[in-house]
């Protein structure tokens, strides 16, 4: 049982709520109360989104890494549709097994996921929590304490607890918190909202459904994608046949997919709508285990590359039990957020799912998804292999390498990366946001000292100016503290202010968000130090 | 009834084919079929998309354009769930009107949509094209002809067609297409399909419905966005409270909506699944009309700026009884499409909204969505303007002007604006696109002129300059005319070719697309020549 240590979930508690007083994240429809599972990106979050897709979309499809061999990459982009033909998913696999064991409260009907009850249970019930507070935390038990408790709050928090309805159990004296609820449950495993006994796991679709065509019926039954990556082995035939790309080549997505989470949680990391960025490379069998060792270690390359410290990422390779049958290997990039550290979380998988993807739609459609492979045949006819094996090895099923990563996955993993706390603006414990430049919502904030003197015209001037080569905020207003405070606050790396001696020289001070130390530039300067800095 | 004429839906074949042919839209999940009313975006289509998002995202987020009265707009970006709470639906109305009528073929269930009747006859009926060819396209009516189709291919095409059921109904002598049709059908509107009666006009809601949860219940029922404005509305008072932005101010976003269709045609131009580029506008109410009119030129002016023809856009505005009850005026931007051409087709919508969406979720949620305007205040006391009347004035609901467009729809009319037919490649009747620089997909092809002598090596490391400022690509194989051929067709506008003389001289030869005219220019002067092009 993982339960989060207090002050990773302060950690947590504090961005959250630092991103919805700044504008980076919402509750979708939180004036009609919200809707579970649901996030809005706010002025900010949107443009720390865009940041991070398109510098995804440049990495993998305008300037791809070199290849293991030195040659150019072929890469290509794609747009799928969010909804396809009901036949892609059975033949992915997802409407047989797309599927999470779920267990239903037999008292109040709610549903959570049967492997995460403890995750759950420590994270969102009221009444675990008072149970907490009462063992200390699950350090100190005391059985007169915890029967205080049954009879009187638990009567209101978990009102259809076995031991609140059998006087006769009593609470055992023990540290360990789960030997505590399995005996107040009467041995079963309880409702977290009403302590209620949860039925046996089923098999949940996690898969969000529609109806393309006005009626309900079974025929116009859709699915909305819950990954992006079925849309581009769908495609894979048409971009052979329409571009220029021979195998081995990638193409490369990025947009929404949904799922059906019972128990959305730890903020945007896990979301009933999210956005992907994934890419399929298709590659000869016999390159496929080279192609899959290069995409590993450049897409850890590519998540350093956004600020991230080295401490916080690793490698997790997936045991040969944990994987899917079809897949050769896998491995996991992880992060330290700050609901697992010290442990790590998923933030990208790298897949080698052999030939199973074009094989399967290959047999459902009836398409022909195989490949010959001339480039091949001419290399191993030099390489002096026998003309019957040449033949064989030259028409094949490409084999695929999957990158696979949340977009919105990575806005949280900027968002726990950047989140800092230091004395600054007179507060002891100020909270702000340390991006790279390159990643920053905004990348600078541009001030008169005063409003008036003729430095108001000056500062806008130049806002206009900058603002075609970067996000920047103009702010007249506030005292300059105030302004520097707030520009900190959002992430913003650098504030320009034109004061009383721009007037007379042409200059302007540059403030750094992380040493606060400032600097004079000239104003026809600024543009070319700013950006010099966002390129690092 | 308006009938594309033979040459009209002539060239929207053609474009669809070449958009296939060469990578910009596919069917979606064509390998299974395809799905009526889904689009996929290939490697071109894509890249196409994403430049005019971009550039809309510029004008209309980052650099908006100066106001009215000079001073700088307010504008920020957005990001929100397709998914919302129900109610959003409620409040906006959608639940209970955004509906379209349709009318039920009582012998083979086909639905359709009542109001465009005539129009899908047109187009997707089997047995009515059967019927213009025996009617020579309705310009000659010979009776026995027809009769004679009645009796035997009408049998197998329309087989529920009233005439073919009852040999005394015979067809009138008439060239009026309409009159035959209602008098073989007697005297109703008769199925596309076939022939069969249809029911009366009933209205059905064209949201996509979902589950968030589970189970299918009317608890877990939400609705897949039909338009991504009203998450703007629901974010209409975060974003005041936590940006630094005053009335007026806009807000703008990208992002897919979904509309169940009945009947989807016209290639991309109405799908079930597309996107749009919406932004809402929020003003005092005494000051919409400005701004109003503000952004009805604004929008133009953006349209022209994607290289359309002038003469291919029209201002149409709503006349007071098409208006939406709540609003003041709207102007629609109409673009001449193929398929409408002589005529025009919607392409975005300029809407004076009045006080009518904040209301609504005002109502509906119980959130305080009105506003106090204190620079209003203060312009209104120093104009003079009595202290009552300050007040009523300066505390109100903000009105929205919404200008609202497709970014899909702007995909079509690209691709319809840049389609040409020429005499080149040895080809008579070439087809290719003829993108303004700055929205082409592939900016320029990078080419040795022969794959040997060292030109390869020159042409690669050009290429792999050159693609970190635009998108280009490289290709060394085929003669160099099928070469220029293939990037013409593509709609690249340039052409960079490594030669013997480049060795010697380092230049090389840029074609232009239109022109077909070539200069040699220094090899690092190619990307500033280019660059030049683009900034156009």
């Amino acid at each position: 049982m993982s339960t989060p240590t207090p002050s990773s979930s302060n950690v947590m508690e504090q961005i959250v709520s630092l991103c919805k007083r700044r504008g980076f994240v919402y509750q979708a429809s939180e004036i009609y109360g919200g809707l579970r599972g649901f996030w809005d990106y706010g002025p900010l979050g949107v443009l720390l989104k865009n940041n991070i897709r398109d510098w995804w979309w440049r990495n993998m499809v305008e300037c791809p890494p070199i290849g293991p061999d030195g040659s150019i990459v072929d890469m290509v982009g794609l747009d799928s549709s969010i909804i396809q033909h009901p036949k892609t998913w059975d033949a992915s696999g997802h409407t047989a097994t797309f599927a999470d064991p779920m267990r239903k409260c037999v008292k109040c009907g709610h549903i959570l996921r049967a492997d995460h009850y403890w995750d759950i249970l420590a994270t969102q019930s009221k009444w675990f929590a008072e149970l907490m507070t009462a063992t200390e935390n699950g350090a100190k038990t005391d059985v007169d304490t915890l029967a205080r408790w049954v009879k009187n709050k638990a009567r209101k928090s978990a009102p259809n607890l076995a031991a609140v309805a059998q006087p006769t159990i009593t609470p055992p004296e023990t540290a360990d918190v789960k030997a505590i609820v399995h005996a107040l449950a009467d041995n079963n495993e309880p409702c977290i909202l009403c302590g209620g006994a949860l039925g046996s796991p089923e098999q949940f679709n996690l898969m969000m459904v529609s109806y393309a065509g006005l009626q309900q019926t079974k025929e116009n039954l859709v699915y909305l994608r819950p990954e992006t990556a079925q849309g581009i082995f769908l495609n894979y035939r048409n971009v052979l046949d329409t571009t220029r790309v021979k195998v081995p080549f990638g193409v490369a997505q990025v947009g929404k997919s949904f799922r059906n989470e019972v128990t959305p949680r730890n903020f945007i990391f896990r979301s009933r709508e999210f956005e992907q960025m994934e890419m399929e490379f298709f590659c000869p069998p016999e390159d496929a285990l080279k192609w899959y060792d290069f995409w590993k270690h450049e897409r850890m390359k590519w998540w350093l590359s956004l600020g991230i410290k080295p401490e916080n990422l690793i490698f997790r390779d997936h045991a040969q039990d944990e994987l899917s049958h079809y897949s050769k290997a896998t491995v996991d990039i992880e992060y330290k957020y700050p609901f697992t550290a010290p442990e790590f979380g998923e933030l990208e998988g790298i897949a080698h799912r052999g030939a199973f993807d074009l094989t399967q739609h290959q047999s459902h459609s009836g398409a022909k998804l195989d490949y010959f492979d001339q480039d091949l045949q001419l290399r191993l006819k030099a390489e002096g292999v026998a003309d019957d094996e040449v033949k064989k090895r030259s028409r094949y099923t490409p084999n695929v390498i999957e990158p696979a990563s949340g977009l919105t996955r990575a806005v949280l993993v900027l968002l726990c990366e950047a989140y800092s706390v230091e004395p600054r603006a007179g507060v002891e414990k100020f909270e702000f946001f340390k991006f790279k430049p390159k990643f920053a919502p905004i990348k600078a904030g541009i001030f008169p000292l005063v409003n008036k003197d003729g430095m108001p015209e000056v500062a806008e001037k130049l806002y206009m100016d900058l603002r075609q080569s970067f996000a920047c905020e103009y702010d007249p207003k506030p005292a300059i503290g105030k302004r520097y405070a707030r520009m900190d606050e959002i992430g913003a790396p650098f504030c320009v202010t034109v004061d009383g001696e721009s007037l007379k020289d042409q200059t302007v001070t540059i403030r750094d968000r992380d040493s606060m130390s400032q600097q004079r530039v000239a104003i026809d300067k600024v543009k070319s130090f700013i950006n010099e800095k966002l390129d690092e």
